[in-house]
């Protein structure tokens, strides 16, 4: 290692635009994929972007609706009215006029479907809204600053104009962060940072790398790899997802057992705020300078300034990247699996443990089996449902990732195995645990289709300590049934559960609902009222607010179960400090929400 | 694992009160401890607490004075003046009148002793002052309040009688945090956490407890044994410090590669500020929930308000701990050894590599050897020297602390001495490995021991890249010479520094000096100059102000050095938001010093 400089800086290209990458608007994902139905009845991904894409899935539409207790009849369809009304844009042409100043013309866009798209995340609420109702409220503008010069001189032309400002990275956030206030009156302006999406600099020796907020997960994971490198940073939504929006939702990966979360990641940041650019003036490995950036921006959620870039770890790539999966008969026997596994041994990057209904789920999604693979599937379904008497309305399934040296998988595969043989599980190969991780991405796929046949799907997780996690997951499970039964609503509703992380103190949950709405007045709203009920459970339950999606306007309501009075005032008094003017005026957490409007 | 209860917590009695383990008011560390020398110039370490203690040490003097170019004569001794002049207690029989509604006359103390003791930490200079010079203020009174009720009837008691509150744990601190701004014109009340030391749960199950903030170290680690567990958190004050301490200070431990930081450890934390109580309903493995308590409080060093307790993880007690100890023929080849072993291991629990100066430190604090243990010691010395040719002014000595499972402890083992052996390290046994681990306890006693003999010792410690790491040693060492040699003072400086923390971007490194003040004008703050050009030094080289000592007042100074000008902004705004009054007055980092004091 040569000494006393900068460990050897490479500068890669930035990330190639490709057209193939284009992203729809009226939905999750890349405009190429999507489910349809076809007239047989069998499901399809389109595209060829993922594992599932191209094969017909018979069994999913059956199998749906079997869950829901309804048939689910291919011809009928609720479709998306896209796109809405949209909000003519507010002026401010003092505000327009500097931002010319600066800006060039195609880094300010006044396009509507570009502003809608710019005023929502994920959550099923606002992708009803823009599918089958509207929104009252979204960015006036989206602007595209191309550095910390020209987010700077944003932040100065906000304050000095009386503009509002919403910093914007990947568009999938699922807390309604990204849902502009009702009530604001000043000229909000969503600042796109997809132009800053550069890798500064990688040093190779010291295992660092500086990234702009901008850059996006997929394109962080390719070109890192390029040189050799990792982040081990890989959330569900790794595909969109930028380094400044991890940053500000305090995000998880799901190889965080290696490469920890973003906390563990995230050296050094900064930021453009109100009352200036918050910096450092070197990147140490660890330090004790009291106030610590990073504390005040992670979890920020666009209240207190726009993130510009980051200094990160590197790790190598592994060595090797096995995917594996066991087979318990029971969520309560792959739960205590999991506990062993933490408590005596080092689980591999990854760890996740479906219940059975998400086991059945992942069945559901199998194409129509042919020649040698459909016998060798019977062959195993015999042996796991009647040799080894495993109940397939019971059992659940144990997907793993492991990464790093050949010898040390060797060690944590052994392990593993060991610790699960204890518990009554089995293994279920290689092939079953791949393809549950890459289901991730191409399920996520499956909301948007859903909805246009009346069922609305969402997602929501908790941490909670070990010895209360079992307890959480059956009374949340309860609950949702409960409040669904007692608005009388069609059918029964799908509600299944995940562990997704390990902790040496509890897990991550993370629970998949769903339930049909076809003459369901206001679905969207009843089915959050039952969301927000599953919330109450999950605190009564003793888990948290959130494992990593954070509260934006969707759970702000709850803070003040969770914290005491005097917190929530700390909170606001910081908000009004370094943010008089309420620049950041997006209102996540509730903080000073149109108070501080001008 | 039982379910859904909490945890099958578990409440340990109180720490019993030993008489025994007295603390002196004028040094460092229990009463019963104490370098002395004899007529014939060994040196001996009293009582028997230690390994050293009770043992001749005939090297250390004549080592020492070779060091610093100047014979130490054992008859001459410049005495402590202890106690100084105390300054008479100001009053404010409002805010006393308040107090004693609350606390017990044995809670309220005004012994001048007391008092001072109160009124420093620990740096070469608050010593210096006590011994030989005086305190121009310290606090007015000493409470101990006994839970979290009356810490908060402090607080409301200081805001509303206009008292200034500065939190007191182990007293150790090494950052001037604990001296008393001169001007301030309140009643300055020290509130010692001291009577708030129970872990009031130990919760098996989910591995954790809730741990009052004045707990001591050495006490925690008892209680704690007593049940299994280990919070694993060991920084070089273990014996004296606190938790409270440790989260004010952002504390590191010797054994963080295994159990991490206090940030690693601490999974929530409760306290009493200006604003009210600052509290959590739950305790979460991991959550994104906005705002998180602990990012306000790790390093507030006393700025923002007082911990009363905490929840952290707990460890089960390790099957086996090795010590073990390398020897390198150089520094530079003793750190490329800890490179690779960072890049390619799994370091052991602790890790640290002396340079030569420390290496020979330990052979002068050798007792006078003694038949067999000579001959073997002698026959080590001949082969590590002779045959291997390893040169005793240059070799350097890496001592390890491997701690986990016997089948964990042998692969690590395995892995660390075929890394050492790559870089020509030799085993230099189990015994000098332990040696050099309970050395850093007994040697906390000798800054105390040759200030009596005309030396001032200090230390101080950075966190730095490890492609900046040799040159940062190199210069900082080069400055201190430089600086003394500029100042026309006597001998020559000692400077020694060794590495105590890897990380995967870089390490921290520990400097520790010493020079010969006879005759030299204003001793103490001729030293603090040139540490201060040392720190100076540290910054040019990409060395952080601090890896977990702190700021206090004594790197205030600095703060601009390394951040931006609107970061500190922040720092003030958020500092008067929360703390309007300045109840919190010890005004470090430069928080508003004295700007706000009423």
């Amino acid at each position: 290692m040569s000494q006393g400089d900068d460990g050897g800086r490479i500068c890669p290209a930035p990330p190639r635009k490709r057209s193939e990458d284009r992203e729809r608007f009226d939905g999750w994902g890349f405009a190429d994929s999507g489910f349809r139905i076809h007239a047989n009845g069998a499901v399809e991904l389109s595209g060829n972007r993922y594992d599932l894409a191209g094969t017909e899935l018979p069994d999913l539409l059956p199998w749906i609706s079997r869950m829901v207790g309804i048939p689910l009849d291919p011809r009928e369809v609720n479709p998306s009215q896209y796109p809405p009304v949209i909000p003519e844009p507010r002026e401010n042409p003092a505000f327009l006029g500097e931002l010319r100043k600066f800006l060039p013309d195609d880094a300010i866009c006044d396009d509507s479907e570009n502003r809608l798209r710019h005023g929502h995340g994920h959550t099923q609420k606002e992708i009803y809204a823009i599918k089958h109702g509207q929104l009252v409220r979204i960015p006036d503008l989206v602007v595209y600053p191309n550095g910390v010069e020209q987010v700077e001189a944003l932040v100065a032309a906000a304050l000095r104009y009386g503009a509002c400002l919403i910093p914007y990275g990947g568009g999938t956030n699922v807390t309604q962060a990204l849902l502009c206030p009702a009530d604001e009156e000043r000229i909000i302006a969503s600042v796109d940072l997809s132009r800053m999406n550069r890798i500064r600099w990688i040093d190779p020796q010291n295992r660092m790398a500086c990234i702009e907020a901008g850059a996006v997960g997929r394109e962080i994971v390719e070109i890192l790899a390029q040189h050799g490198f990792t982040m081990g940073h890989e959330p569900d939504s790794v595909e969109f997802s930028t380094l400044g929006g991890w940053i500000a939702t305090h995000a998880s990966g799901m190889k965080k057992n290696r490469y920890g979360n973003i906390e563990d990641l995230v050296l050094d940041v900064s930021a453009a705020t109100a009352a200036g650019f918050l910096t450092r003036s070197s990147v140490s490995p660890r330090e004790s300078v009291g106030v610590d950036l990073r504390r005040w921006l992670y979890g920020s959620e666009g209240n207190l300034g726009i993130v510009t870039h980051a200094t990160v770890k590197l790790f190598p790539l592994p060595e090797v990247q096995h995917y594996q999966s066991v087979v318990f008969r029971s969520f309560e026997e792959g739960f205590a699996f999991l506990y062993d596994l933490k408590q005596h041994g080092a689980p591999p990057a990854s760890v996740r443990l479906t219940d059975n209904l998400q086991f059945q789920f992942s069945r559901a999604l199998k194409p129509t089996s042919v020649g040698l693979k459909r016998l060798k599937g019977r062959f195993e379904k015999f042996y796991v449902t009647r040799v080894k008497r495993f109940d397939p309305d019971e059992m659940v399934a144990c997907t793993l990732v492991f990464e790093g040296s050949r010898e040390e998988v060797a060690v944590q595969e052994s392990a593993l195995f060991r610790i699960a043989r204890k518990h009554g599980g089995l293994r279920a190969g290689a092939e079953n645990g791949k393809r549950g991780y890459e289901l991730t991405f191409a399920i996520a796929y499956i909301r948007d289709f859903v909805m246009d046949h009346y069922l609305l799907a969402e997602s929501f997780e908790t941490s909670v300590s070990w010895s209360q996690t079992l307890a959480l997951c059956e009374r949340v499970k309860r609950r949702v049934r409960e409040e669904h039964a007692a608005r009388g609503l069609p059918g029964v509703p799908f509600i299944s559960c995940r562990i997704t992380q390990l902790y040496d103190t509890g897990v991550c949950v993370y629970f998949y609902c769903a339930y049909h709405y076809k003459g369901v007045d206001r679905p969207s709203e009843v089915f959050a009222e039952i969301e927000q009920a599953a919330r109450d459970e999950v605190l009564r339950s003793g888990g948290s607010l959130s494992h990593h999606h954070g509260i934006g306007k969707l759970r702000a309501e709850f803070l003040s179960e969770i914290m005491s009075a005097p917190m929530l005032e700390w909170s606001r008094r910081i908000k009004r400090a370094v943010d008089p003017h309420n620049v950041f005026g997006a209102a996540n957490h509730g903080v000073d929400a149109g108070k501080l409007s001008r």
